[in-house]
């Protein structure tokens, strides 16, 4: 931080460079809210409440106001609309009738309709403002452009404000945009950059409307408030699991034109759980009321999300969803929506407060209630002594413990902030939060109201009254940065991408959904806990796989072959590995296995590590079979891999791990350093006749097998182990075992995955002994076994 | 295993070998029960009904009997009482009455009372046997003795049974000893190896009735039978706990003079919950019915057990125990006793199958119910989309999924097997096991019994005669053999002695005990959730330690001291090193921390892995202060200790860490090798200017520090930054940061902790600068900052 004075002073110097800015500070500041789309459903629903909420919470203090409803409508239309909506505004219970009347009467003259089209339209508007504030003697504060249109409309709204209606220096402007930001992380990109052509990052506004909810905006507040108490509960050593849940009961009904373009990933789980997520799993800032400061924890909580796959979600549709779409868009009846209208998504942090923790998102319409919510459960890590009768809610540490942000509706009917009394008594700021009076037989989360610390707000407010305050104060966090926008789609467009063919599990809707939608989870994979009942099967999307639970035997170069679907060929993989470690173990009392680097054994070292807790990893031996000339930790070394996707996650005693010595005396892979040398004689001194239980190597498009490329001058034949050989790609230089070593082992694995793989597998399986052009065919183990590992598209393509 | 036809071949030639065997094959084998003890309260209660419902079993099968009660008592009361004892059997259910009085007439006539003192008297019963077995045209199968007598009379017994009571060849010998089988593990090692003289492993059986308890016995088989369906559930990666619990009514009054010297873990804890435990937790054999196999894996699970620490266990003592104890025992008015009657303790496994689940042992007397059981309580990995109200029990994967094996008493007044309906249907064998009927209005476990498979046995049969129908049997896994009675000793003696001391927690007794006992855990330490309350103060025991939550601050040798009991002290260095580390990484982007060996780190090792959940890990490099010249992997290494308190629990990158390369080439620290410089160059590379941000030492008794001994030739000054030293104690050879290189750190912290430091903690607070006498005395950083972090023993004595 600059010293105080020092920014002090380069107030006054800004003053004094901005002409009239010392004489405006004298006069009353003015702000004109533009209001782009004043006659859609928004505006008419929510946003005109919210501008009257602004006026009664601001009039009279500091700044005078101006409110012009904009729209494409003919100004006679425009004016009517806009006179009847006014005219409905109802007022508040918390001000005077007579009071409020008047206010209504002021706020109903400072606002007036005007068509909105063209650039000159917007200069118009500017010099009237720029009059107005004339006029009135008033200096000009800001000007609030409120964007309630649709996104193709953006960008010639947003040159006109830009070329043509910016207020003068000194007044901000506000941008204020609405969702859709875009439909996957490329299209939001553009857009973000396409608006960034006409706005600076602290003029856009973009609204998710969730963070205006009371029980949202609670969060950090409530966090901040009861620091002393969440210290020790808030991370994975206390909480069992956390839930953000939107559900609905209506369907999609009329707006299938828009859901079937987004569905409800895009819909609600991209977007409002996402920033819930957020709020409850980032590190809280020291000082909450700096927007910048929660903004940057805020980005640091989307970095620390672990990436989503496939297997994280699971997708459905409600039955009559595919109708509803036929009839509103005429398709015919051959037709069948893939968009989910139900799906649940796990959620993992990878850090050290939440790792291992499960964060559930789920979100549905036609489904039994309409209710949202981000719950807290805790561990329970007591034992209670006495028999369950005789508990007590704020005694027991054994019933339930948690913490829910209760965003609305549900049978409490309103937002609230429950804490299980067990937990502790919560601190919430009394002037805009009361406890909530005894509703005796209404359970929440399979509890008693009476088990909770209740608070719900002294005033109910909608979110987008919320919002507009938020707007008007400046107040950033409320709303969705550029980098925040990316970074959400950064993390959901691989899964929507890795989704677009999944056929989502139709659903009856309402209350006879059953536990049919009910899904649970093994590790990073989800999956509905009830198979399919017959008389719910899908239409005739893309076929389906066909189920992969066969594994084809069969021979290939003379050796066996086992050929399957991915996920498993991975899992036989794994457990041929699990077998031949126990075998070793027990016969030699250590199991050396030597792995390949790249891509294709990630699955395996996942598959490894979380599935196979029998594996005899105290007593087995890593290898690496080759690697690239740089250091350990450079996201491009083969060990890099190892470490992040199996050693990270299962104990190997630190001595049995054998990273090839690439990087040596601060340099990488020089000859006079011997890395290959020593790597040849720590493998003869520790491995029985420099035999390796298990060799794991990939297949190249190229015909090369570890680090040994066609042509290679090394490591082909002769004496040496391990040799220093050169790439065709980058990083050039490798270190690799040689063939000849590999053919001593007791067994090699050949793992070939992805349609890519399938020319080379149809041409090896035709050479000879050929280990100069094709190198993959020199592996042939000496008195060993080997056994090929394809999957169906590298075998059958 | 053999060939079956090789084995075949070698029975008969051990038939051939024993004399008379061939023949004796064709005769009816005899069987002599001699019950010593005969006229105790345990013979009286259980073992008559025991040996009773053994012939009822076994009569008319392949084998007659006799059965001798004996005892010390004149013949003719020993009689009497006998008589009076078999009169008052009564016949089971499932025998007709008819049937069962004619073999109550049969068994009374082989019964028979014999005074039983001197090795005449055995002599004299030796020779009986064999008159009665010649008599009766029989073979002698074998003798069983069952001690149902004080171990006091253990050795003199068991001497005249091996010297003069043996059964002939051929014929086997089972003697048949009750708990308490020693006081911890030095007695209970002396007491084997005395009976270990008198007989063989295979002739003894130790009784722990809870082994014969029908829910527990049935723990291997339900596990055996219902394999599939627990394959994919018994494991860490499911199971969210384990409780095994004995909760009693009644207290103490009556046996205080036996409870008094044992205590609840003696009694209960060491003993039955554990067998329960070792049965819940061992790998399952392949073959059950094989009593080596399920000892060997019994075993294995002793040897998985986590070491207790004093933290492990929370006590308690019903108020009225200590009047009792006076009463019974003539004590002064001014008695306490500081025996546990209620016990909770926190096991953990060091497993990959149980790794991280906690299995909570709790035993005690005066509580509001008398129930026993084990349950296994899986965790929710489910999210169930409908409102809780609609889930219903067999389909909800959100509802409690347990499975318990209850063994007794409680509400529902039967040993059963519980299985919750959303699990599986388990598969009990229905000749021995059936169905529970409806019991409306019943709840166990938070649940009403319809949810779930309930299971009790088709007959129930008290402990008693299970075991003795498997001594007869020779089923050696119903019974606590010496390595498995060992192995459970060597596991709880260190907790019984670290708890000697302890002052136990007051507790009313029955229902009125409230919450007051609920105990709860986070890491490996368990403590009471309630505060003590003040009305129940504890009884002027040994001084309660003075609380520790005050840290000392002074200065020592002119650098700040802090000072604390150890704990405290512990807490308050790993917060230290915490908040070093964080600033570290903040301004150099990572964190080079020095670690020294000994025993002193390692409970900082533990606080660091289990209670530091924010250290940045992810940026620390580790360095060892000094190293003793062996392989790395040897238990007397310290950076084994390193890998087994810190490294195995916490995510250091495996480049992060640095190993002192004192095993080069298969050698150690050979000065060619040349490790010293290698680390120094490592460290130059690494670490700015060779500076560590914060070195971590211990003060030897001698004044030695990192492996910097009184008159070192080396280390003590000059240039070199890594020296070869030499100790005076074994191993000899250390590898050691020198004085230097330590002093260019900016932090350096100095743990001394117990009274053995407090001589050279005086000593040393008085001498000058004089390393080559006391080599901790050179440690004062050029720069940066050294602070003493000593326990109170070792400052103040």
């Amino acid at each position: 931080m600059r010293h105080p004075g020092c920014w002090k002073m380069l107030t006054v110097a800004m003053c004094v460079a901005l002409l009239g800015c010392l004489q405006a500070q004298e006069l009353r500041g003015h702000v004109s809210v533009i209001l782009l789309g004043a006659t859609g459903d928004l505006a008419r629903k929510y946003l005109w409440r919210g501008l009257f909420q602004l006026y009664l919470d601001e009039a009279g203090k500091d700044y005078s106001f101006s409110f012009h409803g904009a729209a494409l409508t003919s100004t006679k239309q425009g004016q009517a609309f806009i006179a009847k909506v006014l005219e409905s505004l109802s007022c508040p219970e918390d001000v005077a009738p007579d009071r409020c009347s008047e206010l209504k009467g002021q706020f109903q003259r400072l606002s007036a309709y005007r068509h909105l089209a063209t650039r000159e339209d917007y200069m118009a508007l500017s010099k009237d403002i720029e009059a107005q504030v004339q006029r009135g003697g008033l200096r000009e504060a800001g000007r609030i452009f409120y964007f309630s249109v649709p996104p193709f409309a953006y960008a010639d709204i947003a040159r006109n404000i830009n070329s043509s209606c910016r207020p003068g220096p000194g007044a901000w402007l506000r941008v204020v945009l609405e969702k859709p930001f875009g439909h996957d992380h490329l299209s939001a990109q553009q857009l973000a950059t396409e608006l960034g052509g006409f706005f600076r990052e602290e003029e856009m506004y973009r609204v998710d409307h969730y963070l205006g909810k009371q029980a949202v905006a609670q969060i950090l507040p409530f966090r901040d408030q009861n620091r002393k108490a969440l210290d020790g509960l808030w991370s994975r050593h206390h909480v069992e699991r956390v839930e953000i849940i939107m559900k609905e009961t209506v369907d999609a009904e009329g707006r299938t034109s828009f859901y079937e373009e987004y569905g409800v990933i895009r819909d609600v789980l991209q977007n409002h759980l996402t920033e819930v997520l957020t709020l409850v799993a980032m590190e809280l800032p020291h000082n909450i009321s700096s927007s910048e400061s929660v903004l940057q924890h805020k980005l640091r909580a989307f970095r620390a999300l672990r990436g989503l796959q496939k297997g994280s979600a699971v997708l459905g549709q409600y039955q009559a969803y595919s109708e509803q779409v036929r009839r509103e868009q005429q398709k015919p009846d051959s037709f069948h929506s893939l968009t989910p209208t139900f799906a649940g998504v796990l959620v993992h942090m990878d850090n050290l407060r939440w790792e291992g923790v499960p964060f559930i998102l789920m979100s549905g319409k036609a489904l039994d209630e309409r209710v949202g919510y981000a719950r807290i459960l805790f561990r329970n890590q007591a034992y209670c002594v006495q028999n369950d009768e005789h508990w007590v809610a704020d005694q027991s540490r054994c019933l339930p413990r948690q913490i829910v942000f209760y965003i609305g509706h549900g049978e409490l009917g309103s937002p609230a902030v429950l804490v299980s009394r067990n937990l502790f008594r919560p601190s919430l700021p009394p002037e805009s939060w009361k406890e909530l009076g005894a509703r005796p037989g209404l359970r929440l989360f399979g509890r008693p109201l009476s088990d909770f610390y209740a608070y719900s707000p002294v005033r109910e407010q909608d979110a987008y009254s919320v919002l507009i305050s938020h707007i008007f104060h400046g107040r950033k966090d409320s709303f969705v940065t550029t980098e925040n926008l990316l970074a959400s789609w950064g993390f959901w467009t691989p899964l929507l991408d890795g989704l677009a063919h999944e056929v989502p599990r139709l659903y009856p809707g309402g209350a006879e959904n059953g536990h049919l939608l009910d899904f649970e989870f093994g590790g990073a994979r989800l999956c509905f806990s009830q198979q399919q009942p017959e008389q719910l099967v899908p239409g005739p999307g893309p076929a389906p796989m066909p189920s992969g639970f066969q594994v084809l035997k069969a021979r290939y170069r003379e050796s066996p072959l086992i050929s399957a679907w991915p996920e498993e060929l991975i899992a036989k993989l794994a457990d041929d590995i699990e077998a031949t470690a126990v075998r070793a173990v027990r016969r030699f009392g250590a199991f050396h296995l030597a792995l390949s680097g790249g891509s294709s054994p990630v699955p395996l070292f996942q598959q490894l590590a979380t599935r196979h807790y029998g594996f005899p990893w105290a007593h087995t031996h890593l290898w690496l079979v080759d690697e690239r000339c740089v250091p350990l930790w450079d996201p491009e070394s083969n060990f890099q891999h190892l470490q992040t996707h199996l050693l990270q996650h299962i104990r190997v005693p630190y001595y049995n791990i054998h990273p090839m010595p690439v990087h040596l005396r601060q340099r990488l892979c020089a000859e006079e350093d011997q890395g290959a040398q020593t790597y040849a004689s720590e493998i003869s001194a520790l491995v029985a006749n420099s035999s390796f239980d298990l060799v794991l190597l990939g297949m190249g498009a190229d015909g090369h097998t570890a680090s040994l490329f066609p042509q290679s001058p090394s490591g082909l034949d002769g004496e040496q182990l391990v040799v220093l050989t050169e790439s065709p790609s980058r990083p050039f230089q490798r270190m690799s075992l040689s063939l000849p070593l590999i053919n001593r082992a007791r067994k090699v694995a050949v793992l070939v995955m992805g349609r890519v793989k399938r020319e080379i597998t149809v041409l090896v399986s035709r050479v000879g002994h050929e280990p100069k052009k094709w190198p993959i065919s020199g592996v042939l183990p000496t008195s060993g076994q080997l056994v090929w590992y394809m999957d169906y598209e590298a075998f059958l393509g």
